[in-house]
Order: structure tokens, then C-alpha cells, then sequence
């Protein structure tokens, strides 16, 4: 029984507003990365799903973005890496707070959107954000996608990192997702997701769109949460992680090493 | 030579924008409450006041406050205690991090504007801040002013409280503040600011616009730092707390007990 | 066949985030108030919004707010007269703009959550808002509700005005609704709101919860967009109102007077 | 004696913050151009500039920029035709509803920051603002930069165009502002600033920094009013323009025609 992760990104309401169904999300993954209040995610909210997640024992960890609520932190903004270390350094504090008053820890801290492409691309931002993530809690793990720019500043802070895959998003020769723009970028069947999941943790690769396997470690399988099919997708993925014998459990319980 | 505290308010910007002049109140206080990104501050003015704190050895703590830039924080907003203390962790742990990069931790928590209001008045909400307080940091000074809920939040969950006075604000009858909407409620002129800073602390009790004696501890004395008129009362407090035969230095430097 | 308004606000959504089936409330009812940028809305909302009701012969109009998204507008903040008006005003302007691209003219206008509330029952705050109305355009609509403070401005203002009573909200006999803290506020049955709607309308009157009957004049019902039943709620009570013999039709096509 | 107009940025604060001095300029200036609450502004600072110009003669137009108070406005979004429409419609139709509450109607339209760059460079962006203000009020004024697609959007449309330069601002080849992050892009002494205008203005031409003469016409300056040194340079610019034997006068007033 080999243990995997099962990550989602949840929490990513506002005010009166909710994105997808986190309580059917929080019963089906083992690990939730939960806005913190600058693209999504208010305090009411972000207390409610670290509870949520606490009576579940999902993980939680810290999903920083952009303050760009109206674009969803979905907008590159030009920041440099004293910004960058900032606004995640806040974020992470922000959210480990609200985890010491509801007496549950975050675990682990992983990007959002357009900021963590960036950082996925350029070393002096995933730089920031790893001394980020060292100076408010140097335990917290730091979720990458293998090949990228955030990996290599985890391995060079010291920080534990997991490794995760998309169940739903194709990738490039160079270890990059398929940007949104172009066809084909998202997976919307579960079968297809299903059968993506499988054959690159089978390999221990990626496999790109031109079907290249890119050798790779993963740790974590993460399932997006907004979408319409999101839940029975999610339900999909991980009865097929079990049938192939994985036991669905959060890195945080050592799945992973330095 | 007794210790005593000075303290303002300051980080009071937003973007582009500043209120008053932070460079020249760190030079004359020993304690700085930086607004943590709710009614004013952000990522970036937070850093560059810790740091500017840091490099004074100024204290540096959470100024938690409404969000609600557009009314400074100054508006009551209907909210309840559990509201309360998910919001100042929130701002608490979003400091704490901010402090935890430059290196310079954070050392105390004071609320501002009406959430503060509301939680000198109702005991129940006070003790929501006080909760939160203990949560991310049992360890964090709460400032608190003499005979009001907060004080007896801060004694009843066992945190270390700084009792403070105003400088430039009169009291009433139940150790309250003059409201702002009262004539004489701000003393706008330094040598009348000096003579009530100096009643009060020769008295060891706040005194009342009706004359009264309302015996108080006073741990530290607060000058605004917003007023066209703050740089040279807040200097002219200070010579006179020196010339009293007070060493001005932040109560963090161990000049108060539980 | 009278002809009656059936009216619902809608465009409550805000960047990625949407509130209630705003398509399929379009297709029940014949006026749309919308939500212009300050507690819901923002300009490529408003815009999709006033394009799909042109599409059906929708009409609409601004619903202004206070600028708290976080609350969506029903938390009530210590405004005044002069700041009413300039709130009002620009979110009327910003509206009347999003219509002018569209080439679809609004109509009206109605008040939103807190801002609403304190308009009904202060007659500074409603005539500000009817001096925004006229100003702006002095041919708009005001939906009130019968014997407010909304009512009285827009008679001593001139302007053409809109009595609306609530499906699914029960009254006070000062003619106010019940408070949505007390029980039996809200029906949440279709029977009973179609029971409610009906008596009204037979009578020509508000019946309060004491079982007064109050009479007013009623020229529209207001249906809520964004409960889990209010779809089918909206659809029941256009068809009783069809089944009573009214027709149901935009107040702007001439149904009310002066 | 040629009147030539002289147009500001102002109203740039927002809720308790403010930007440069409005008063000041206001007696100098004969046009504003006002923060509409998206990069900047808010009703009662937009009421209350509107208010102040009108009690001197001072035109007021829309200023509309990105809704990004945290960067001033001044970061480039990844916004299509559509958007750009839609963000500029409701910012003018705001401001205009401004005017006319204060019975002062806008006289134009300028462009603000990152959006205001984008425009310039993209025919199809400044097409876009063009058709916002014709469909919101098509006698409306269009301030544009000679040479740049903004220019050309506005003759398209038919629009009335004013050209106007930068006091303070240098040139390149291509009639495009130096850009801020490039050496002497901005001028800080009032001298060279005069000199700078006065040599364009007596040439009919922009003269860039290479030395280039970029014939264009010229119907307005715009001076800034944020800087430390802005009104005594705004101050210094008018006396040398009336010195000129300029009138400085609104170009709504006819000095300029379509």
C-alpha cells in the first residue's frame, strides 16, 4: 500500500459568495490548500474550512495569491521578490493564525494562479517565497510541481517539498502545464483524468502532449474543486488511487522526506 | 528614573498613499502599532515600518482593525465574537509573519478605531481578542486602557496588559474616552496635552473632564501620529516625560508584570 | 386583464463569484434591479446582465448599495444626507453608462440591503436619495414600498414612483417588514408566498403578521433571486398572478402613473 | 492672444487618504481630470473636487483607470476590447452623475495610467474608450496624446479631440512618453520644464529626446499634481504660458474644434 496524497484547493469564497462544494471536497481529498483572503478567502471563511478540514483530519496548508480579487489572482502582476516575499509571508501568517485559534496546524503552503506561475518560472520569486514560508514556520512544507522553478528554490532553502500532479491538466516537453489559452490544456472527463493520473505515476513521469515521459517524483495528485464535474471527478480519481492501491493520506504524515 | 512607555500608531498608508510622518514618530517613541491590512497597511508598508522599527529598536506590534478602508476602521460594523476573534488573528498572524522576514518579532497587540470602541465597551468581544491574543502568541503584550473590557479580558485569560492613557484626549466619568463628537474631546495644543499627561501620570489616575480622580496604572502614554500638529506634541511629550525623569523604552523591555 | 410588475434583483455576483440563476429569473420576470459595484456587481456583470434582459424585454434599473462587499450591503454604516446622495448618484451614473453601451436605457431605480432599510425609515436619507434621482434623470421610476420614508420622498420630489410589496417577506403593522432576526420573516414556501401575494393583491392592502390589513396601493411584486428555492418560487407565483388575470409587465411600460 | 488650456490630475485620494494639493492647483489649472473610484476617488472626493472646481471655472472630465487602488492604477491588466468599454462607461457615467447632482456638468475624458498606456499604444483598447464616450455622452472631449492610437480612436468616432503634452514628461521618436523607468523620463526643475513646453509649443511640435521635431498640434499641457514639487512648477508653467501671451482657458470653452 503505497500512500499518495490527495490535494484540492478550497476556501475560495468571499463575503456572500462560495466557489464549489468544499464539504463534498473536504470528504474525498487528504489535503486542502485554502485561500487567504487576497484573491479569495475571508476570515469567516477560512475558519470554517480549517474546521471543516479539522473534523475531517484533511491537511491544511496556506494557498496565497495575488490581492486581485476581481480577477481571482488570476492577473500577472509585476511584482519583484521583496514583494513577493511579503504578500506570502502575510498570507501564511494570516492563515496559521486562524489555524492556532481553531487548534489545528497548517502544514504546508502551496501558490495560487498567476503567482505561482510566476514563481514556477522565475527562481528569484520561488526564492522569495521559500524564505517565506522558512522564516514564519520552517516545518511547513512546500508543495512544487516537479521540473519548475519553486522545486529548485525548496531543494536549495531546505525546505520539504511534495511533489503534486494535475489530474485534469495536460503538460509540456518542459515540465509546464499546457497554458489555459490553448485546447486541450483541461481535462473535463474523468475517465481521461483517470487514465492520465494512472499512466504518469505508473511511469514515475510526466507525460506531455507529445508524449514525452519526463521523469519525475510525485507525491500528491491535486483535483481542482471549482469546476461543474469537479466532485464526481475527485470521487473518480481517488477510488482509482485505491483500486491501484494507494492508501489517500496527507504528506503531512511523512509520506514524503527532505 | 521610572520606565515608561510611548506609543503611536503608525503603517496608517495604503498603495500610494500615507498618513502622517512615520519616520519622524519613530525617532520619539519607543513603541509603534502598525495597521495590519484591514482598515489601513499592507505587505509592503508593514515590512518597511518593521524594519524602520527594527533599526530604532522601537517595539513593534498588531493594530487590528475593521476592514474598512474607506472609514479608516472608524465605523462600527455589527459583529459577533466569534467574527472578532477570527479577524484580529487574522491581522495578528499577518504581522507575525511580516516581522518573522525581517527578523524583528512582533511584541504586542492594540485594537483600533471602532473595533477597539467595541471591545473597551463589551467584555465579550474583548475577551474574543483576547482568545485570539493567547492562540498565536500567549506571549504578546495586549495594550489595553485602564477600567475598560479589555483590561478585564487581558487579567481573566492571563495576558501580560500595558495600561495606557492619551495624551491628547480627555476622559469621562467611567474611564472612558471623550467621544470625538464632543467639544473638548481632542486637545489639539501640545502644552495642554503635556499638563494632562503630566496630572495623570504625578496622580497615577486618569482625570476626568468633571474633575475626578480615577485611580489607574499607566504603563505607557499614546500620542496620534495623524494630526497636522502630532511630530512636535509627540516631541514635546516626550522631553517632558524625560524632564519628569522618565526613561522612555517599550514595555516589552520588562517594565510591566502580569 | 391588470397589468402587474414582477421584479427581482439580480446581477448580484462579483469577479469570478455569482449569486443565484440570474438566466432563469430573466425569463420569469419583467423588471431587473441590479447591483452596481459597491455591495455586488461590477462593470462586466452589469454589462452581461442589461444585455440578456434587453434579449428577453427585461427591464432595469440600478439598485444601489453601501460599498461593502464583504457585508453585501446589510450591514448599516453611519452615513448622511450629502453622503447618501453621492453614493446613490454614482451608482446610478455607472449604471445609466453600462445601459447607454448596450443601447438599453434603464428605468429605475431601487435601494439595496442596509442603505435600503435606513432610506425607508429616515426621510433625510430617502429624499437625498430622490434628489439623486432626479438629478441623474429625473424620468426614472423609484420603487418604494407603500407608507416609507421612500414613498414620501418620491411624492415631494415628483418623481414617478413603484409600490412593491414582497412575496416571500412578511409585515409589521407601521407597514415595515418583520426583521429577518425575528422568526416568520422569510415564507420559504411557495404556497404560503403565493397565499401572501394573492391576499395583497385581493385587497389592496399589506396584511401584517397581527392581521391588519393596510392599504396601499401595489403596482409590482418583488421576488428574491438568490434563495435555493427561488426559481421555482418566482415561477409559481408569476403563474397565480397570470391565473388571477393580470399580465405581467414591466411598470415602465406605463402601467403606474405619477 | 491664444488661449491654450492647462489640465491636472486631481481628486487622486480615496476614504481618509489624499494625494497632492487639489486647492493649490485647482487656482491654477483650467481643466481636471478626476479619479472616478477605480485607481482612485471615491463619491465624496469626487463631489467635493467637482464642487471645488465649479465654485472657480476649473472643467471637470473622467479619469478612468484600472481598479487597482493598491497599484495606483499604474499595472498593466490583460483586459480585452470588451472589458475596456465596459471599466470606462461605468466610470464616466459615475463621475457624470457626480455632476450632476453638483448641477456642473463634465466637459471630457482622459485616460489614467497603465489603462491610459495601453490605449495609446492599441488602436483597438482606444477604440473602445472612444465608443464608451460616445454612447455615454458624444460631447464629451477626448484629451489624447498626439500621435498615438488614442488620437486616431478619437477622429475615427468622431469624436472632438484635444491634444495635450507633458510639461514635465520627456519625448521619444515615436511621440511616446519616455518611459519612468528609463533616466530622465520625468523633469523635476520647474526651469526645464519651462522650457521644455515653451520650445514645443513656439515649434508646433513635439521634440523628442534624441532632438527629433514630431510636428503635432497642441491645444492643452498637462502639468501633475502629485509630485512634492508640483505646485510651485504648475505655478512657474501658467505665469511663463500667460508671459507667452497665452489665455488660460478650459478647451471646452472653443478652443479647440473637431
Amino acid at each position: 500500500m503505497t500512500p499518495i496524497d490527495l490535494n484540492a484547493d478550497l476556501g475560495e469564497g468571499f463575503g456572500p459568495w462560495r466557489l464549489g462544494d468544499d464539504a463534498a471536497m473536504l470528504d474525498i481529498v487528504s489535503t486542502a490548500n485554502l485561500a487567504c483572503g487576497f484573491h479569495a478567502g475571508d476570515p469567516e471563511i477560512m475558519r470554517a474550512t480549517v474546521r471543516a478540514a479539522k473534523a475531517r483530519g484533511v491537511a491544511v496548508g496556506a494557498h496565497p495569491g495575488f490581492a486581485d480579487r476581481a480577477g481571482f489572482g488570476r492577473r500577472r502582476l509585476p511584482v519583484g521578490a521583496a514583494e513577493m516575499e511579503n504578500m506570502v509571508a502575510y498570507q501564511i501568517g494570516a492563515l496559521s493564525a486562524i489555524g492556532a485559534v481553531e487548534g489545528y496546524p497548517v502544514t504546508h503552503v502551496k501558490t495560487h494562479g498567476a503567482l505561482g506561475n510566476m514563481c514556477a518560472e522565475d527562481l528569484e520569486l520561488a526564492l522569495a517565497v521559500a524564505r517565506a514560508i522558512r522564516a514564519v514556520d520552517a516545518t511547513l512544507t512546500f508543495i512544487v510541481m516537479p521540473g519548475q522553478a519553486t522545486e529548485r528554490a525548496a531543494e536549495r532553502l531546505g525546505l520539504r517539498a511534495v511533489r503534486e500532479i494535475y489530474a485534469d491538466r495536460t503538460y509540456q516537453d518542459d515540465f509546464n502545464l499546457t497554458s489555459r489559452s490553448e485546447p486541450g490544456a483541461v481535462l473535463h472527463d474523468a475517465d481521461a483524468a483517470i487514465r492520465h493520473v494512472t499512466r504518469m505515476l505508473d511511469e514515475g513521469a510526466l507525460i506531455s502532449t507529445s508524449g514525452k515521459r519526463l521523469r519525475a517524483r510525485i507525491d500528491s495528485v491535486c483535483i481542482h474543486g471549482d469546476a461543474p464535474e469537479a466532485v464526481s471527478m475527485a470521487r473518480a480519481v481517488r477510488q482509482r488511487l485505491e483500486a491501484m492501491g494507494h492508501t489517500i493520506s496527507p504528506f503531512a504524515a511523512g509520506s514524503v522526506s527532505r
